[in-house]
Parts: structure tokens; C-alpha cells; sequence
């Protein structure tokens, strides 16, 4: 999902600075302070183009929500989707998942998403997975208790992988769904690259697993 | 799977005892004892037909095998399968998993194999899948410690079910697989169900869990 550099991306991001957060590490513990308000927090790790997010975000006013992603252009995408929304419950951080730690305090944040995240199919790069368990480390002290992990993807190995990832690390399945647009499945709301796949007819793998 | 009544099958089970166990309640604690060895005890729940039971014990002679199946003429033809192969290590028993209980004592078994169970699809008969937890409290009662589970379906709700299931009692997810037959799984050895579905091109789904 790389982008050209695209002058607009700076530009926006310069000027968004209330939505697109520029210091997150100062704001580490005062998220909520942050939006104005003590509702729960839920984190998207891998937002790309914001239309998942962009999309809760209307869905659940009641909740508020943080995109991260690493692609400078592809937040300052999900930036104006946001924008044109017209969601006052979300804010973005451009930032690379490594550093969570940095940016959240222990318990800051009640439920992550992983929509479609980059598959990693090699075994030597199985750690950059964001199943990886030193992810999942990081998961478990930024969430609260019980806290969840809600995964989607249409990648089959890498589904398979994160079942075995959650379980050993010691998290449980609540619901598995091996082919999400053919189910009676509550509730869903697509992202961009769900759009895409289901479109092709690939089945589309959910999970939620919860720390215990 | 249901057969009509066929007469060899009574006459197969009076004659087969040293194979078809007729009082395996009798001999609750001392299988090692049956078998003449003290290898490990590896159960299949289902059996079927027993091409996999057949095959499982020839590849594996160090392992002594117990299926069970509910069905009369489903067990012969499984005995007869087994006498055919000419395995020594393995001996099967006619009865219902309802009562697993009173046929083996407690560590008596290393791990338990559930090939393509019957899904029963309707939530109210859920109580009847083999990976209902009261079948799984069965299971973790005389399975050893660390003992492993291995489910084998071509039914994706009795896979991702299971895989509730397994996670929710408590068992880790060692292992878990999408599309066996499409994959660098190492050994698989095919049940007769398995071989029909497979010739459809359906996917297989298997997983290996775990009591820790
Ligand atoms: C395959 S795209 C999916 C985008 C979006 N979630 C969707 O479903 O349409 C993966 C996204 O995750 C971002 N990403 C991958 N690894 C990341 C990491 N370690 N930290 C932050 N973002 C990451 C990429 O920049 C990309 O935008
Ligand atoms: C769908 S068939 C699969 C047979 C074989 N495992 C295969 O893969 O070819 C299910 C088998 O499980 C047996 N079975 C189902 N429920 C059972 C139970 N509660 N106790 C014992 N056997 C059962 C049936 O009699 C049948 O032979």
C-alpha cells in the first residue's frame, strides 16, 4: 500500500494537526482528555484509507476512536475521509505499531482492530505479523482487562497463524466466522480492502479474541 | 452413515471379540494390559469405516489404537478393514462417546482423533457435537496431561465451533489449517469421508489442540 510522496499529504497533515495527532507521545495517559470526554477508546492498527474507521466512527458516536498507520499519505487519505465525515470521535497517528508502548499508558484502550494487515507470508518475517506475540504483548498492556482483539483478512495463512498466535499467547476465541459475507454474521462494517476481496469472491476470515 | 441391519455384521461381532471389544467396561484402566504392551493409546471417536484407524496403526506400530463408533455395521466393516490390514495394535468398541467415561480411567489415553464427526447444524442439537464441552470434560479426563485433540472436518461452522469451543475449555491451538490438501502439511493419512470431500475440491480444515 506504499504511495508516492504527494505534496497534498504534507500539506494536510500540517494543517490537521487536531486530527492527526503530531506529538502523540505527549498525549501517552490523556486520551481521553484528548477527545474531551471519558468514553471508551478503541484502536485500528492499520487504518489505511479510513473508510472502517471513518465509517464506526458514525456508526458509534458513543465511542471514540484511534487510527494508526504508517503511510504518511494513506493518513493524511483517511484524514479527509474523516474530515468529510464529520466524526469529532476519531484521531489519527501516524506511526508505526512498533512503538505503541510510547503512545498508550496501561488500560488506555478497551478493544484493537487489525483489518486486512500486511500478511508477512515469509517465515523470517513472521515477527513484523501484528499476531507476532511481541504485538501482542504490547495489546495486552494497552488494553483493558477482558479487553479484545477483533482480526479480519482474507489472508488464509495468516488467519491460521493468529488463531494459534492468540491461543498460545493465552487469549480466547470468542468467535471465529471462516467466511464472513456468507453467514448470518451481526453486524459489519467494510474496509477498503474487504471491498476489494469480497468483491473477487475471496471469503473473508474474522476473529475476536479477549485477554483473560 | 446409518446402514440397514445386516446379518454378517452380528455374525462379524460374535466372532471378532479379541478385536471388537464386547465388555470394554471390564477393562476400564487396564487397556495396556489388552494390548499386551505398555505403548501409548491413541483413540479415534467415529470411527467409521476405519481406513484411517487401518492405515494409522500400520504406519504406526509403536502406537496402540482404540476406535469407537455407535454404529454395528459401521464397527464391522471397520473390524473387518482393521483383520484385513493385519494390524495386532489396534481394537475397536461398539458404543455411543456418551459414555467414554466408564470405558477408560483416568491418563489412560495420549490423544484423540475426531475425523469429519457428524456437524449437527441446529443450535439445539449443539449438545451432540463431539467438541461440546461436556464431550471435551470427557476428553481432558482421560487424556494425559498435555494430551492432544486432533479434529479433521470438511464443516466449516463444526471447524470454527470447535475452534470456540477448544479455546473457551481452556485448550491451546497448536496447530490450525485451512485448506490441508492444499498446503505443506507433512503426513496426513485420509479418512473415507475425507476422500470424498477432498475429490469435491472442498477445503479440509484441521487443528490440533491442546490440555495444558
Ligand atoms: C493491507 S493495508 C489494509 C488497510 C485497511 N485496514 C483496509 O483493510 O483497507 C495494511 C495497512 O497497514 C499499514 N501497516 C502495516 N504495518 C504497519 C505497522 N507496523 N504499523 C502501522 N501501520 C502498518 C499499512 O501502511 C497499510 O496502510
Ligand atoms: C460422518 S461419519 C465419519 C466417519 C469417519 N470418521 C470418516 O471420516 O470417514 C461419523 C461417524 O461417527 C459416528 N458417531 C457419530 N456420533 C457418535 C457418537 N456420539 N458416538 C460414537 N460414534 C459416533 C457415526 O456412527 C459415524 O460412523
Amino acid at each position: 500500500m506504499r504511495q508516492r510522496h504527494k505534496p497534498w499529504a504534507e500539506d494536510f497533515l500540517k494543517d490537521a494537526t487536531d486530527l492527526v495527532i503530531s506529538n502523540p507521545q505527549d498525549i501517552k495517559g490523556k486520551w481521553q482528555t484528548q477527545f474531551g470526554n471519558d468514553r471508551p477508546i478503541h484502536l485500528e492498527i492499520g487504518t489505511g484509507k479510513g473508510q472502517f474507521i471513518a465509517t464506526m466512527a458514525s456508526q458509534y458516536p458513543e465511542i471514540n476512536f484511534i487510527g494508526i498507520d504508517q503511510g504518511k499519505s494513506i493518513i493524511a487519505t483517511a484524514g479527509s475521509k474523516v474530515r468529510d465525515a464529520g466524526c469529532e470521535n476519531v484521531l489519527l497517528i501516524l506511526t508505526n505499531a512498533t512503538v505503541l508502548d510510547d503512545l498508550f499508558t496501561e488500560n488506555e484502550i478497551a478493544a484493537i482492530y487489525l483489518n486486512f494487515s500486511d500478511p508477512w507470508p515469509k517465515k523470517r518475517h513472521a515477527k513484523r505479523r501484528l499476531t507476532y506475540y511481541t504485538f501482542l504483548k504490547q495489546y495486552q498492556h494497552l488494553l483493558q482487562p477482558k479487553g479484545e482483539i477483533v482480526l479480519k483478512t482474507d489472508n488464509q495463512n495468516l488467519f491460521a497463524y493468529s488463531l494459534v498466535s492468540f491461543s498460545q499467547y493465552g487469549l480466547v476465541l470468542n468467535d471465529v466466522n471462516l467466511d464472513l459475507h456468507n453467514s448470518d454474521a451481526p453486524e459489519n462494517v467494510m474496509t477498503e480492502y474487504e471491498e476489494r476481496f469480497a468483491a473477487k469472491g475471496q471469503p473473508i476470515y474474522r476473529c475476536k479474541a479477549q485477554f483473560v
